[in-house]
């Protein structure tokens, strides 16, 4: 019960503890006791390819907030993120000076084990940062190729960022990011072809389908100088705005919550299979059986399935 | 039981209606029966980025085993393949003159629905093809980004695919395609820079800390010409012959026998679940109660899953 009132009055030490028994997977009932106090912080992923500048947005977006008195916890999920330690020294010197800001908690999630496994430890921790009292959750993922969170599930807006020189391989991805975007950032936008990014990313959301009741910002930053961090935090407001007024900020919680019980039960199941039900002997007499055809798998799966589930077919 | 004598003679029409069956999921009780009559076709996985030259590559495979006489089986997950009617008009015939060969039956599979549900069906389609007689099955994938099917999970032996113009936003890739080629190859050798491409993939096979028992080969091929293809053919029957040598074959085919059994209990629990336990009203009711923080997910992921697993804790 400390470890609660420790964790809600924000003391950093309480929370890098919790944290860790988080993702060592033994804070179950510490998760349940913490959640009552969750739902105040409101959640911004910045997703983006390598090098898009993502980490160095984050930092300049985690300024201007603490500049406005706000609190903030920054989950990195970027293996590449000075976050994690993972970029150039200079890079890393200044993401210090920000941890060490009493308002600023920062945690790098090391991208290790299973792809559910991340999923759900970001979430938990995103849970812990709630309920120690912080304002603005940031969570920098990258957006390439395996996205190895969902980001779109964790957050209530998501910004996708982009560089004028990622080029043509760019282009393929565009389609995927356009979709979990609600705003656009081309970052560096002091360089060439920036212009052209921007046009190009206003014509692909005019050209999808669905009434666009918000009107999917595109904007421009040099988040090494903080240009443009403060129209970006006015658009992020504004779509906060608009998710409140419309309900859908509440609908979409909601969902989230039945989306975490899902894959929760999906987890306990499966551990309760692999610890209690399937026995390696067994396991092996199986395999053997029906590598010699005398048993199939969909039978086998039948009697596993039944062993397990109450009234199951 | 027609249904299987005629699946069993390898009918073409046969095969075509049990592979509709399979795809809309009421065949169960089919592939039970299909089971015992598989296990003699060898799977081979043709995997690579868009513009590798797959199809072309497979159809000069299939090519070759035809004029030995064998019979094969060809699924194409990729939905760019010609043999998905996804290509250029004159790639569209060639495939269709190898599709009247009395010898080959092709399949190409629809990428809807998730990607469960695709791995699944490629699966089911690959047994009823082994069933069918097919002394070779093909199959066909992107190897990009999100792989859509986990191809080793599949073949026995995985050919890797890349082309000299790939580039560098393939050199990123490399790392996990190296990591389930069982044979690499380099197609369109005759372009340049296809000399430094093998060099790099020899090095980078050499790199690999696991002690290379099998050589790795590395190939060139110009498939549109047929060139390269019999040393390609030669490759694969080497690493079929080391497989099933050092008893590797049956030790695979083991483990993926029980990945299947795993994966199929998950599918039934999972629609046991949405079918039976959670009924949208209380859906709607939970969320509520978790939304204003009443009902935490963990607890209600613990009382859902004591509902349907027997002795859960």
């Amino acid at each position: 019960m400390n470890d609660i009132r420790g964790l809600l009055r924000g003391d950093k030490r309480v929370i890098a503890r919790t944290i860790s028994d988080v993702e060592d997977d033994v804070a179950e009932r510490l998760l349940e006791k913490i959640f009552p106090h969750t739902g105040g912080a409101y959640h911004i992923g910045i997703t983006g390819p390598p090098g898009a500048g993502k980490s160095t947005l984050v930092n300049a977006i985690a300024l201007q907030l603490v500049a406005r008195k706000k609190k903030i916890g920054i989950i990195a999920v970027d293996p590449s993120s000075p976050f994690s330690g993972g970029a150039l020294l200079g890079d890393r010197v200044r993401m210090n000076d920000l941890a060490l800001n009493n308002r600023v908690f920062i945690r790098s999630m090391a991208s290790r084990g299973s792809l559910g496994g991340l999923a759900r430890t970001t979430k938990d921790v995103a849970l812990v940062l709630d309920a120690a009292g912080m304002d603005y959750i940031l969570i920098e993922t990258i957006g390439v190729g395996q996205v190895e969170l969902d980001i779109a599930q964790v957050c209530d807006t998501t910004v996708v960022v982009l560089v004028p020189e990622s080029g043509d391989s760019i282009q393929a991805m565009k389609a995927g990011l356009l979709e979990i975007a609600d705003v656009m950032v081309v970052n560096k936008g002091d360089r060439e072809g920036s212009e052209r990014l921007v046009t190009e990313l206003k014509f692909a959301f005019e050209m999808r389908e669905q009434k666009l009741e918000w009107p999917y910002p595109v904007l421009e930053t040099v988040a090494t100088e903080g240009e443009g961090i403060n129209d970006l935090l006015s658009a992020i407001e504004s779509h906060a705005g608009y998710l409140t007024k419309t309900g859908r900020l509440e609908r979409e919680r909601k969902a989230k919550l039945m989306l975490r019980v899902h894959e929760l039960v999906e987890l306990k199941i499966r551990s309760h299979l692999m610890e209690n039900v399937l026995r390696k002997d067994d396991l092996t007499k199986l395999a053997d059986s029906m590598y010699r055809r005398e048993l199939n798998p969909y039978r086998v799966a039948d009697r596993i399935t039944k062993k397990i589930v109450k009234g199951g077919r």
